[in-house]
């Protein structure tokens, strides 16, 4: 484990480290808070899982998560959106590749050698993380966009692994958009059998899940229509799940969106996170 | 206007009054719980309407709502269910005729000369509130099963009337619910394009809402099946309404139910009644 910048912050501190990941065959990067109380014992810990065209940077310096994970007492995690480095396949466009990983294992070419994103969040992650003061056994997880889709997919087939799982303007449905077809063909091929087990909607519908849910949605969201919200809900609803979901009237898909509910969502987890 | 009790409550006033009504041709009784600040000029106004079964009594012994309108300084009104009285038309079963009105106008017979219930609330109920220090320019309103779909309908159809609309256990989808098709058939007769202006989701699909919505569905409701919640949700979020959809979990069709919820929706009316 690399340090590369520690800052004090809300009485705790904002950490960056660096770790290889023999899923992802190449060095991660994360950012951590630790609140205060780690200095005395393990805390509870959230996992931000960031969208497209994000590092492990932008949620860490613009969703003002930190301060309302002071005052419950809870570390955050911020990953990285995908290996990086040398070898590392990409495309020219924001939407795959590079800062897309969509969270998925790869099974094509040219991706399957370095983008095993489950595999790192749900292994090769949660091991680094054992090296800090964090209490492994209270852990959940939320994201944002691609991260939303992310943190629900992941919460959904590790229903074990998270106490509660919330997001922010997630891609609900992404078998049904654009914004989840055509990576899911790149990354696991032609079969859409194999894409169901990345989908919101269809995991729900599926398995059902029976931890807390949160999504907030904003109505004024320019990627309103590859979110597919509503199908999301209606799992949620058929399948009685613990779920909240929330049409947010007039805010984007932008970080202003998330830091106006951050706290709503914090506090959301440390119900369940201290249950 | 005749007064049938009053009593101290919450420093303020819970009381029953009865007045004639042209809409159903008879006599109405309904609850008012004035809170203390309406000794100083006229409050805001939250409606509830009840579900099958219930008179203007229930909500007002069972909800414990009165406690939180005096923290917010709001009336609460409790309408009945239906029109009562000799002639009223009925049903042997209890989900049709008195206590059933699903707050529509009937158009047929036996019910049409009575069963005026859209435009008893919306037109008689409201002429007879403006006699109390209530703010008529302040109204929101709220209800539970079948008076959740009153609630949701009435602020669908009449969008300048209510500030804001919530609902404990809504039938959120009557034209595909075994609550509602039969009574629709009575009601309304079997034009089933008529039909679609008395329900929640096909009201939100075809005109939208542009105020705040609340809607808290219990998961181990007995009654799930017949109440649609995902159908509402999804229309909700495909017309981008300002709506929140909460399953809680473990809930039934109670009023232990709505209990355990009331605060949150006298809090979230009273924000779009102040501001």
């Amino acid at each position: 484990m690399d340090t590369i910048s520690e800052n004090k912050c809300f009485g705790g501190t904002q950490g960056v480290y660096s770790h290889a990941s023999a899923a992802t065959g190449g060095t991660m990067t994360f950012g951590l808070f630790l609140p205060e109380e780690a200095a005395n014992g393990p805390v509870p810990v959230l996992i931000y899982l960031s969208g497209l065209t994000c590092t492990h940077e932008n949620a860490m310096t613009k969703s003002g998560a930190q301060a309302f994970a002071a005052e419950q007492g809870i570390a955050l995690v911020f990953p990285d959106t995908s290996p990086r480095g040398d070898g590392v396949a990409d495309t020219d466009g924001f939407d795959m590749g590079l800062a897309a990983s969509f969270y998925v294992d790869a099974t094509q070419d040219p991706w399957k050698p370095h983008y095993q994103m489950e595999t790192y969040i749900t292994r090769d992650l949660m091991q680094a993380l054992a090296d800090f003061p964090l209490d492994m056994d209270r852990v959940s997880i939320t994201g944002h966009s691609m991260g939303g889709h992310g943190a629900l997919t992941l919460a959904l087939k590790h229903p074990d692994m998270f106490r509660s799982v919330s997001a922010f303007s997630p891609i609900c449905h992404p078998t049904a958009s654009d914004w989840g077809q055509r990576q899911f063909e790149g990354y696991l091929g032609s079969d859409k059998s194999v894409w169901a087990d990345h989908d919101a909607t269809l995991l729900m519908r599926s398995n059902g899940y029976d931890k807390p849910v949160l999504v907030d949605q904003g109505t004024a969201d320019q990627f309103y229509d590859k979110l597919n919200t509503g199908d999301f809900a209606a799992a949620c609803a058929d399948a009685r799940a613990d779920a909240q979901i929330r049409l947010q009237s007039g805010y984007d898909h932008s970080y202003f969106f998330i830091a106006s509910f951050i706290a709503d969502h914090v506090d959301f987890h440390a119900q369940a996170l201290y249950a």
